[in-house]
This record gives C-alpha cells, sequence and structure tokens, in this order.
C-alpha cells in the first residue's frame, strides 16, 4: 500500500484531494491530509475509507519527521516560502516531494541530493506555473520536431470570474490572493520584442497591453508579466526574436487599474501617516493635488483627464472609495488599503464560479512557410469551492502523483514539467478530465 | 595650539581647509589635512605654514586611532558610510567630530556617549543639510517669538550652472555627485499640503512641479523631495498645514527629465542583458516599442506625443542618445548608462563656474494679518576648484570649527544646527562672507 502526505487543505488542495482519493482504492493508496487545522484536513477527507485526516504543524520537528518518514510521496501545498523545511525532511527520509511553486535559488540547490538518492522533487507542478510549461513545451517540441524554426511565442494567463457571474464594471473578481493582484507587476517587466530585449517599467505596465481572444470568451487584454526572458533558457528558445507572457483581464481594466498605479495607491513600500485614521475619501486625496472648492470626484477626473460619467470614472465610482468612512487599518501601506477596498467588492460569493484562461501563440518558419499555431485553454469552476483555480492546480499535481506512485515516470532530482516524459501522460489526462488545449493553425 | 584635523581633501573640502588655513595663524592652530592621495592633501594644503598634509587611509586603525588622537577637533568629509568609524575613534580619543552629512540611526545611538564626555558630534553641518537648517529655523523662532502661527513653509534648493557659463538646452551641469541627479526622488515623495499629506510616486514627480522666482536669477521649477514631513518634527512644525521641500532646475528641465523617468531609462534595481553591446540608439530602444519603419527618434516622439522639433526633443536629441556608438559598460542597469551619457554632456568645463541657490517661502499670521516672508540665498562658484558647491558646504562647517575650537559655542551630543546659538553666530559670518539672505516680506 503506497502511502501519499498532502501537507495544506487548503482552497488550493481540493480537486488534488478528491482525485487522489477516488483513485486510492484502485491503486491502493492511503492518503493523509495534514493541516494546521483538523477541521480542515477532515473536511477535505470526508470520511473516505482510505483517508486520514490529522492536525499537523510544520514547525513541529518530530511530528514533520514522524509523518514524513512514514510517506512514500509528500505534496506541499504550503505557502512557498515553507518548502524548503519539507524538502530537508523529505531528503533525510528519502521521500519523493512535489509543490506548486516556483523553484527558488534554495531548492534549485538540492538537485544533486535529491538526484544521489534517486528521488524526484517536482516543482511548478499546477496551472501557472505548471500546465503552462507543459501545453507550451508540447507545441514547441512538436514545431522543432518537424524542423520549425521559431520565431515569436506569447503566452497568457488569467484566473477571473466565469461570464455567467460576472456583474460588476471592472468585469474582474479575485480567485487568487489579493494581496498578489494588487501589488502585480511592480518592478520591471522584461521582454523580447523583434530581436530586441524591451523593458518596461511598472507605470507603463497597464498602458503595455495587447487584445487576445478566447474561443467561447470573446476578447481579453493583457499586460506583461514581470520576466519573460528567462523562459528563452527554460524553454530553449535562446534565439527567439520576440518571446512575451502576460496576465489576462477583461478589457478596460486594466485601464482603469492604471488609474491607482499612476497615483501610487498600489505602493507597498510604506506607511501612511496616521493610517489607521483615514477614511477612503482621505486615503484617496492623499494621492492627489489640492484643489480648492473640488471633491475628491472632481479632483480625480481632472487629474486623469476623464469625465465624471466616463468608464473608468464609473468603474472606480463603483468600488465606494470616496465614502467617508474610516478604513481602520493600522500602520497600512497605501497597497494594503487598496486591498481592503477591493476585497470589499471583488469578493467571489457563494453561488460564483470562476474562469481560468490560458493561450499560447506560436509563430515558426517550416519549410519556407511562416505559419501561426493558438492553442487555447479555459476552464470554469463548479462553486464556492471546486473553483477553476483548484481544479487547474489540483490535476496536473494528482496526476503527477499517480504516475509516481505507479512507476509510470521516474525522473529524478528538482524537476519542473518540461520535459515529454511528464508533460506527456499527464496532459492527456489533463485533456480527458476537461482541461483541454484548443489548437488553431493557420499559414501566415 | 590647537590642532585640526580635516579627514579627505576633496572638492568640498577645499573652501573649509582654505578658511582654516587662513585663521591658522591669528588663533594658533594646526590644520592637518588627510586624504588617501597624498598629493590631494597637499595641493589642498600648499605648504602653509600651519599645514600639515599626510597620506591618510581611515581603515588602517593605528593610523587612525595615531590622528585622531593627536588632534583635538575632527572635520569628516569622508562618504557618508564612513562616519561612523572616525565617530567611534573619536569617542576613544574624546575629540569633537563635524561632519556635513545626514544624521543616520547609527550616529543617533552615539548621542549619550558624546554627551557623557562633554563632546560634541556636529553634522548637516554643510549647505543641505547645513545652510538650509540654519537659515529657516532663524525665521521660524523669530515669527515664533513675535508670537506669529505658521501656516506654510516651503523650501528649495538646486545645485546648477551659473547664467554666463549655461550654453546648454537643459541648463543644466553637474555640480554634485551625477549618480545622485540620475537616481534623484525614486521611491516615494511625501509632504503636507492644506492639512492633508500627500504622497507622490516617482512616475508623477517631475511633473508635480511648482514655479520660484530667484532674485537676480529670474525663474526656476521645483520638485518635491523625498520625505519633508520629517522636518515637521525637526524644525517643531508638528501642527502646519504645509510643508514642502524641493529640488531647483531651470523651467523645462522637468518635463524633459520626466522622459527619462517615464520610459525607465534611471532604474538602477537591474543589469541590462548584454550591457556591454549596447550602442545607444539600442539602449533607448529598450524602452520604446517596435515600430516598423520608424527610427529611435520618431518613436520617441510618437510615445511621448511630442513634434520632432519640440524643445523636449531637442533636449534630447543634444544629449546624443540616438548614436549607435556602443556604450560598453558592463553589467550596467539602465540608471549606469544614463549617468555616462549624461556625464558626457553636463560635465563641467575648466572654465564653467556653478551655481547654488536656496529659497525658504514662510506663510504665517500675525495679530491677525496673514504674511509672507521670502528668504533667497545665491552663490555663483569663482572657477573650477573654488565651486559655489564647494564653498556654501565649507564655510559652514569651517566657521562651525573656529567657534568650537575658540570656545564660542559649547553644545554636547549629536547636533545639527538648528539652535540659535550655533546657527546665529554661523549665519551672521556666512552672511559677510557673501553667503547673503534676502528677505521680503509682504502682507497678504
Amino acid at each position: 500500500m503506497k502511502k501519499i502526505f498532502i501537507v495544506g487543505a487548503g482552497l488550493s488542495s481540493t480537486s488534488l484531494i478528491d482525485y487522489l482519493l477516488r483513485q486510492s482504492q484502485k491503486y491502493d493508496w492511503q492518503i493523509t491530509v495534514g493541516d494546521l487545522t483538523l477541521e480542515s484536513a477532515a473536511h477535505k477527507v470526508a470520511n473516505h475509507p482510505n483517508g486520514r485526516a490529522i492536525q499537523f504543524d510544520i514547525s513541529d520537528q518530530l511530528q514533520r519527521t514522524t509523518e514524513i518518514s512514514h510517506a512514500d510521496i509528500v505534496v506541499s501545498m504550503l505557502p512557498g516560502s515553507m518548502h524548503s523545511l519539507v524538502a530537508k525532511e523529505c531528503l533525510a527520509c528519502e521521500k519523493h516531494l512535489l509543490t506548486p511553486s516556483y523553484v527558488t535559488a534554495e531548492m534549485k540547490g538540492m538537485d544533486g541530493a535529491f538526484r544521489e538518492k534517486g528521488l524526484i522533487f517536482l516543482n511548478e507542478m499546477g496551472v501557472d506555473p505548471g500546465i503552462d510549461h507543459m501545453s507550451a513545451m508540447r507545441v514547441i517540441d512538436k514545431i522543432k520536431q518537424k524542423g520549425g524554426k521559431l520565431l515569436s511565442f506569447k503566452s497568457f494567463c488569467g484566473g477571473l470570474v466565469a461570464p455567467a457571474c460576472d456583474d460588476n464594471p471592472w468585469n474582474y473578481k479575485f480567485s487568487w490572493n489579493p494581496r498578489n493582484v494588487v501589488i502585480a507587476g511592480q518592478g520591471i517587466a522584461k521582454f523580447k520584442e523583434h530581436g530586441q530585449c524591451r523593458y518596461v517599467p511598472y507605470n507603463q505596465l497597464f498602458s503595455t497591453i495587447s487584445q487576445v481572444e478566447m474561443p467561447g470568451y470573446g476578447d481579453f487584454e493583457v499586460y506583461p508579466n514581470r520576466d519573460s526572458l528567462q523562459y528563452c533558457e527554460l524553454y530553449g528558445l535562446e534565439d527567439i526574436p520576440t518571446i512575451i507572457r502576460g496576465t489576462m483581464r477583461r478589457p478596460g481594466f486594466c485601464e482603469a487599474w492604471n488609474v491607482f498605479v499612476q497615483l501610487g495607491c498600489a505602493d507597498d513600500t510604506y506607511i501612511m501617516e496616521d493610517s489607521s485614521q483615514l477614511s477612503y475619501r482621505r486615503y484617496l486625496n492623499s494621492f492627489l493635488p489640492y484643489r480648492k472648492g473640488k471633491s475628491t470626484e472632481e479632483t480625480l477626473a481632472e487629474i486623469i483627464g476623464q469625465p465624471l460619467n466616463s468608464v473608468i470614472m464609473d468603474k472606480i465610482r463603483w468600488l465606494g472609495i470616496y465614502s467617508d468612512e474610516i478604513i481602520g487599518l493600522k500602520n497600512a501601506t497605501p497597497a494594503m488599503i487598496l486591498q481592503k477596498v477591493l476585497e470589499q467588492k471583488w469578493a467571489m460569493t457563494e453561488s460564483d464560479r470562476d474562469l481560468l484562461v490560458m493561450q499560447h501563440q506560436f509563430e515558426f518558419e517550416l519549410d519556407g512557410q511562416r505559419k501561426r499555431i493558438i492553442s487555447s485553454m479555459s476552464c470554469e469552476g463548479k462553486g464556492n469551492e471546486n473553483t477553476a483555480m483548484s481544479y487547474t492546480v489540483g490535476m496536473p499535481l494528482a496526476i503527477a502523483v499517480k504516475l509516481i506512485a505507479t512507476d509510470s515516470i521516474r525522473p529524478i532530482g528538482v524537476q519542473i514539467p518540461i520535459l515529454p516524459g511528464i508533460y506527456n501522460p499527464i496532459l492527456d489526462e489533463l485533456d480527458s478530465s476537461g482541461i483541454t488545449f484548443v489548437e488553431q493553425e493557420v499559414n501566415l
């Protein structure tokens, strides 16, 4: 009987645990789910005969060693910063480890140790990163095998709200960590365009957008992600003239969000004076010049050069940010206060469902013909607990666990899913599980 | 015979050393000038009978202890980060210490130790910080003594080029550390306006400007400095509704400089790919979108919405930044490359003279009447080595040294010059030395 240990029973573990429990009798697995809160673990296990829920604290060294040494395969769904603690224990106990998180330098440094012991430490195994790597590499490898020369690679992903539940002027709700949405894009965006590296600072980011159409879902806009250049090496595209990755939003989102970016409302680097005394209106005034006799809204409209009844001003008004209510956050940065405003307005309700969209655009030359492949995937959540985000994060992880548990794949060391031996079986099963890429190929 | 030890014989020490040597026979002082390069020290001492030039390395512990223990008063003209080393030695040897630099938290922490030994550690004793504190506090204290209530305090300073030597379209040349000019204003600018704290992010800084007129020098524009709020406490202006400090440039400078800020050319946080291979044109292209068939200059003009023959485009063209010459800087940030461009164009020539301008604007209510005092100071350099910057940094330091050496002032502990006992005698002597504030007072 193979023993699989899932650490962390948060929202994004739902589909992972469901899948493994469903398959557990067929393959004779025991699935242990550990969480700081026993209730969360028990709720996910739901008394399944092959399931076991425990209260688990990763910082408890004795418990950490005990539980990991009893497992065969460990999946860490903890916050990224905690993976290295799990990884060290897995090395000591000689266990395989999977995470959905980005490989850090520290994790990369463990490659030799995992290899030596014949173990896999498989990361970036969720949706983004995860499905993006696999689906892109399958097409890239296919083009290369045919002798094609890649000229352009664009890759976009977004977590949004399903059209049927989309009832606000931003056409957006939080399906992921709100803090990451508020501070998204700070720093510099790097990509390559027509052979030239391009650097876009934060203040230009949300006006450096492009349009994209998703089959069945219509139009989206895309702003560039932070570092697309690193994907040249990762994907073996060192000489590609154009490479860019981006985040998808509904049209009009970026233009309105850019108002907050330009004003400095998303700044997370300093504490505002007397932040606990600020009303929403005074918060906004902190970023606006003084205009005698003008309301906050009128001043804002003047500063951004928009009439009061424009779509941008409508979006901002809808947030309720001109209110005289006291915010009440102590020692808060501008970003923390903006996050509070948005959490009140962009929250998913009980009945809301989310939407995950991903699209890759490849341009290449094959036998003297320039071609384009567009590969698109969309996934809607089923409800509050079964979100598209959780499904697309959990399914590739779950399938990878199965492949390792059944000895169907046997890579070792610190890995991300860019090898055909990993991505092919996983993408095939994702396809039959409703996470399907639709390809269109055209000559240019 | 009092012994005064000047550590550092760079450009900004010229007037300091000159003054002390000139007064040395009258007061029976020995002036030791130490520098890493003996030639620099010897050049400044110029064989003066009361002068002594030595090769001096602050990191040489034996020499540090020997030289400081032989002195009565030490002046550190080293980079700010090195003052604490000097300060610890002065404490051990029980010597007074003066610097032109900002008080750091570490330096502030030495207050008790300096007090205990009856020593002064006097900082921010140059021009900005230095003369700004003294000249502002004299007016603030005067208004308060009369029973006036301060409503607004604005304080501006700038180092530029003298009008007679002003021969470029930016009306600017480097009279100070070029690096600090290139990265000036990064982070957040904080000030108070009509009772409301205001926060201006970097991307808005150079468009948040105001106009100011300097007697005899015409118009300037001002952009806000980083943190004006801290001056509320420093100057005892806790309840003042408006307080802002700023940097002065000639009209039109900020609008053109803002082009580089908006594009991200002054970013100092990342290394550009293959920076050693970049030409100036390619460097600039890194921040511009691709426009088929358009030159770099045409693309830039389109992006910033300016005709090719506008004053902004003229300023940028004059920098020679469309050149295909290779820059040749390895592992360079955008800011490092921009600095190299500017150093070639904004350098002071042998015959150029600089200009230092400072203006305070006070608004206050006295006996029911609202009044304004404008206090302005300007100082032109005499030449290449006797710059206004060096004169206005060195003179207040030199006078302070004299006052301490002659026991005319006797404050102890970590100080900045905001007490009347310090600022009055220094401002009086500065006034008779050509560093004169002209006051205009009007009823509003």
